[in-house]
């Protein structure tokens, strides 16, 4: 049977290249980076190299990424580390209302801890109004975080625009990249955040790593307490074998980031058009043209997501319905409901995420394989027939 | 050169078997388990089944367990996590004066949040005495957090004796138990403690993995908040190949544990005795049998530990001197100031932790080694010229 993988946003296979990098730092290099002695002291030299590698990526400088063990725990580290250390400062943070439940769900925690978070309202596209933040910010707010880009509608957010208006008000900006980074040229200076999270799994490196960016001499809280560690802003022994990876894959990211957007946005443009050529009462979410060169994304009338995932799975295709995390935890997806989607429509949802392993033929397969499984799945739904009888 | 590695406590090499069981997951059996196909679902089944070895190793059950990224987060969840989730009830709690850093500073940061810590002192072996708590214990006290065994010193608490004061006032206890997990038996019932950190690195598991056992329907406020992923208990894409790392490990040192602990507690002995026999004016700290079996641990007087550290290491000895995490952060360990260990003498720390792969012959190299590498530094020391004249 066929396999044909496009939900590389949930997971991507590690690279080779990046597993046989980590592999002698299991057993060959294992110090404790923290030792004083030479094994300890080679070790913390690599994860330097690494560090530059990441920051490299990002056009950032080495000592301003801390490594953390997710994305998610990078977002924590951002809203809640700066929150947390700015509070006499004010107590007022501002987020979009299609954050990652990471960002989501630290807002929330800081509001138990009498913090006040306004949730902004997006477009029909997901976009973030710069001229609506500016006029939210207060004398008492410390932090803005908005997405760069949101993984389940493929839209890219204005971050410059956005920045301009947080550094005339003088709010320090924090952007979830997790998305972007390694998709499309992402560059701390250019997009001028105070502080940017990014993840491993996303980018070929394993699961267990992420790292955040964050302005020089930026204060911050940290989640995980302990030794001095990421300068001690992140306590816990190195994850070096991870950090290794990390690095490796945003070398290669680097190196192959131009080739593989243009690539996969080739795949992802003949995809879309096939999809809404083959089949009737589909809607294309997210920014047609503002969005992830590999992402596409559609609600389709009258049937539910998840059915027609395992439809698809059944002939080894495999795509998601809404964001990885949410997807046990609720029906209806936030982000849908944010940009405005009935929720009928919305119960529709399918996300397809390309990556270079994905060719022509692939994209050839789900537009055999898709307009049928949709034929057959609205065939059993009484909303069609009433729909289609009309 | 030979190459006697005896800093276990600080990293050991991943075992050769548990990077095999890893492998599979970077690249073949990579789908994110949170997706609702059945790549993923097949994953999320391997991971139940790691939660098993590693819940067995500690007489817990699988839905007992919590997989962190380290051994320090697992404490920050515990320490933390009880806290916020419980201040309704108190917001006072003991911990001792010995902990690590990671259940010190969560401790600290729960200080800012207005509550209330209780340092423990310890005896000049180490040891929490069970009395002492019972009188600190107040009705605003909602955790006790006493470490299983310190890594410093050696030094294995009472834990189930404390353990029955905590259930008699009502408080939970947590147990830091990275030093004892894998190296003596270690039973969540006989202990009778309601939380318990273990890490990955310690037991032959890769580093960035760890986990909390946490009793059953225990409220815990997360530390990385997000997604649904354990139990709502941990945000983040799980790292599964570390997972599988450690319930390989687990399984693993379940296995082997009694004729571990046997062969270490032979060599330690040898080395102990013969340390004592060949150096004169060494203080073995902590307790002489409470203790880890593959653990010695000396302050030596009239040197500095580092000096040693870095005269042995150019004989290919390789030890530590204080807790890795502190070992760059202070001159003088707290826990030797906290066993009342006089400065001078604390500054002349070295700690030996043996593993199953440590060899007489091992022993035998360090005993030739180390008496002639005192000797020579104490020469240049005006302190031993002062004594030694007297």
């Amino acid at each position: 049977m066929a396999n044909v993988y496009m939900d590389h946003a949930s997971a991507t296979p590690v690279r080779k290249e990046v597993v046989e990098a980590m592999l002698p730092y299991f057993h060959e290099h294992f110090a404790n980076p923290s030792t004083v002695y030479d094994m300890g002291s080679k070790i913390k030299q690599v994860m330097d190299e690494q560090r530059e590698n990441v920051a490299g990526l990002i056009g950032a400088k080495a000592e301003e990424i801390i490594f953390t063990s997710s994305g998610a725990e990078a977002n924590n580290l951002a809203v809640k580390g700066v929150s947390l250390a700015r509070q006499k400062k004010g107590r007022h943070i501002i987020i979009s209302a299609i954050e990652h439940h990471s960002v989501l769900n630290s807002a929330r925690f800081l509001e138990r801890l009498d913090f006040e978070v306004t949730f902004l309202p997006v477009d029909e596209y997901g976009l973030v109004d710069p001229e609506r933040l500016s006029h939210v910010i207060s004398p008492e707010t410390i932090l803005v975080s908005i997405m760069h880009a949101n993984n389940e509608i493929g839209t890219i957010e204005p971050i410059s625009e956005l920045s301009s208006v947080c550094r005339e008000k003088g709010v320090f900006l924090h952007t979830d990249a997790v998305a972007t980074v390694g998709k499309i040229p992402v560059d701390v200076n250019e997009l001028d955040v105070d502080l940017l999270s990014l993840s491993g799994l996303s980018i070929g490196a394993p699961k267990g790593i992420g790292a955040l960016y964050f302005r020089d001499n930026l204060r911050l809280m940290p989640v995980i307490h302990g030794g001095i560690q990421e300068s001690g802003r992140r306590a816990g022994t190195e994850n070096v074998p991870a950090i290794v990876g990390l690095g490796k894959a945003a070398e290669l990211a680097a190196r192959e980031l131009t080739e593989t957007a243009r690539h996969v946005k080739e795949l992802r443009d003949t995809l879309v058009t096939g999809i809404q050529k083959k089949i009737p009462q589909v809607k294309y979410t997210g920014h047609p043209e503002r969005r992830l060169p590999g992402h596409a994304s559609f609600c389709i009338e009258a049937l539910e997501g998840e059915s027609l995932l395992f439809m698809l799975t059944r002939e080894g295709i495999y795509v998601n319905t809404g964001s990885a995390c949410a997807s046990k935890a609720l029906k209806t997806s936030p982000v849908l409901v944010a940009i405005g989607t009935p929720p009928d429509l919305a119960q529709g949802s399918i996300v397809f995420t390309l990556e270079k392993s994905n060719t022509a033929k692939d994209v050839e397969y789900v537009l055999e394989k898709l307009p049928h499984a949709v034929e057959k799945l609205r065939a059993l739904s009484p909303i069609w027939k009433k729909k289609v009888s009309n």
